[in-house]
């Protein structure tokens, strides 16, 4: 008889939704800053959409969750937020350039559930598109470590990992690795963190690939490479050029094995790390995928925050303040209309205000304030509406105080005295 | 080739997602400022919740997205976020009480899709559960008014229409309306306005049902009825007097014809219509819906809009500022770098700030920033660098002046002059 909600989906009860709300605002008010602008898109796309070739592929059905209308439509819910702008992009050439989106949402994918790894997720995603220019994967960046700095992360407790697509692959041919074999190459790289560098190396020799890029991947300074004077090594040495001229190298660290599993990047490509913990996102140029949908040649990059992954590691030490600051309670059958009307005028002044509405005495209405962190009650009583006044108290000094009905605002100055 | 979203459902592009966002702030504002606070659950339902008797019904399998996944469960896709809503209070019996919370999120229906008829639509809900007062009704519909206010609406541009399920059951008794047959001629009356009297009346007889409850259903004055001196009658009365007390009477009014569809009514039910427009939003009383899904009983009061017909309604009226205030032109290469740093500060100072990322000209870029309703280009080329200034232009008067690097607060108060 009890229901439960779907295997790999979760509710997310007031305390966890009002930190989880906290998180997409801080995201959405970083990207506004920069002047992305929102764009929302239906969950539920066409199947060919996405398992196009380039995106997910036809293999996608068995990961996503596919099926069919009434009328036989083959649809799926989206896996990401990026395929779906990748059409809108494609089929909006009116959009100015660039363009600069921001979409927080939810997405879908069929996996085995797993610790912390759901089947419904939000995502809070940022992406320049109409831009070659190195700066927009720079700026996409700097968006990352604002919101990061936002969410109250100590610059010693994350870091981004940079890479580049093309240099890897540059990396890779340079090693003897045979260029109908570089994707191959990737995917097993991708595991490195997984499995270990032997397993990896296990698995490059199986496929007959050169196993030298192992070595060439540990090197942390460009300059030791044996790819030399190449443009996407230049390219690379020039993104962090420019992130030590705003101060932020100490947070930036190459990491030469990070491949992304995604096959639409095309260049640079990041990864937003906990210190000692996992990815809270991820991105990075796609320079071809507008045009897999049908657009004109558009230049794209872009980045996604997983917003559970960043909940799980910020919500035990978040502490948001009640937004409600007064709870009114009556006592006796006379002062409840009286009290309905002071509530309004005290949320007319903007600040959250809650009635009784249980009809409760004045003990149990005070465990309940306290209990919800409301800091302060107003009883209203027949004595108080013969003086015309409201019996202030201060939940966590005891202290109380008569406030005149005519002088309402003055809740105002005392609720707002920390 | 080109792609399209899903039949009946629709892209918000920027401007209008920023309309629908705001109208979404706008209803979580007030929403919190009487203490109601989030919840979030799955957009993904097992079927036999969205399928039991008392909400949906096994009926309700051709009116929804369903689906079964790979493991073959039945699953569908929300309806609304009030059957939700019941499964989590069912079975989280920890909520303190009352629960108030709210929840906007998207809703699906596979409904024939029909000008401004939407397969996925977004609601915003509110609700209280545990309170049998009718003090709760009461503010639920204070709510929906302070909303209808807050977004810009007149009071002379909407209206709430109030009834009592109660009521109209006993009037129909009291009309000779068999006990039996009182939920079929609800939902004849329930077409009303759509198909007219003449219809409705000719619908009642062939099923057999009693015509006279349509004469009493006209009546605006609760004292001629037919009914006299019954609870649902005083309590609807008491609910004008409370209303009227507030100074809301003007906006509420009585429809005596107002069954509103669903079944898991209970008591007062209400809608809110635009003059000469069509009903963006409605609720009630469901005091028995909680139990049905294995809950302790929980009395229970909510009202939900839609936030598409308020975004019809209201988008072409409503001009939202543009919150990025300046855009940074670098002229030439060298002044490249040191702009990532001023747009950076200008960021600091809390203000929306966007940066030529194109490589573009100065006239291109001005053009860019006035489309898009950005009021303000810092310019800062080599003759800027060297005296340490950027030229900030307004570019609705076409002023210009100097302001020094070492004084950029001093934007934000130029910015901020209207």
């Amino acid at each position: 008889m009890a229901f439960k909600t779907v295997r790999g989906m979760q509710d997310f009860l007031p305390e966890r939704a009002a930190k989880k709300k906290w998180i997409e605002d801080t995201c959405r008010r970083i990207f506004e800053s920069y002047d992305f602008v929102p764009l929302e898109t239906p969950i539920v796309e066409e199947f060919g959409l996405l398992a196009k070739k380039g995106s997910g592929g036809e293999a996608i059905r068995e990961e996503i969750y596919y099926f069919k209308d009434k009328s036989g439509r083959e649809l799926g819910l989206r896996f990401d937020l990026t395929v779906p702008l990748a059409r809108v992009v494609a089929t909006n050439p009116q959009l100015a350039r660039p363009f600069k989106r921001y979409a927080i949402g939810r997405v879908y994918r069929y996996d085995r559930p797993q610790q912390k790894r759901w089947r419904e997720f939000t995502q809070a995603d940022w992406d320049i598109l109409g831009s070659s220019s190195l700066l927009a994967d720079f700026e996409i960046i700097a968006v990352a470590i604002d919101v990061m700095r936002e969410l109250g992360f100590k610059d010693s407790e994350f870091k981004v990992n940079v890479n580049s697509r093309k240099l890897l692959e540059e990396i890779a041919l340079c090693c003897g690795v045979k260029k109908t074999k570089v994707v191959e190459c990737f995917r097993c790289l991708d595991k490195l963190e997984k499995i270990g560098k032997g397993e990896v190396e296990k698995e490059l020799k199986e496929k007959g690939i050169d196993t030298q890029i192992l070595g060439q991947l540990e090197i942390k300074k460009l300059e030791q490479l044996k790819v030399k004077n190449s443009a996407p090594l230049r390219e690379l040495q020039q993104l962090m050029w420019l992130l030590k001229k705003n101060g932020l190298e100490k947070l930036v660290e190459i990491d030469l094995s990070l491949a992304r599993g995604l096959e639409y990047y095309t260049g640079i490509v990041y990864e937003i790390k906990l210190k000692d913990g996992p990815s809270v996102g991820g991105g990075g140029r796609y320079d071809k995928l507008v045009e897999a949908y049908g657009g004109r040649p558009t230049p794209a990059v872009g980045c996604s925050f997983g917003i559970e992954r960043l909940l799980d590691s910020l919500e035990e030490g978040l502490k948001l303040e009640a937004k409600t600051k007064v709870f009114v309670i009556p006592v006796g059958e006379k002062a409840v209309e009286p009290c309905v009307k002071i509530a309004a005028k005290i949320r007319k002044l903007g600040i959250g205000c809650e009635l009784d509405l249980m009809n409760r005495g004045i003990g149990k209405n005070i465990q309940y304030a306290d209990k919800k962190g409301i800091p302060f009650v107003a009883i209203i009583g027949e004595k108080e509406l013969g003086g015309e006044v409201l019996t202030l108290k201060n939940l966590k000094t005891g202290k109380q105080r008569k406030v005149k009905l005519k002088d309402l605002p003055a809740i105002g100055k005392i609720v707002e005295q920390k």
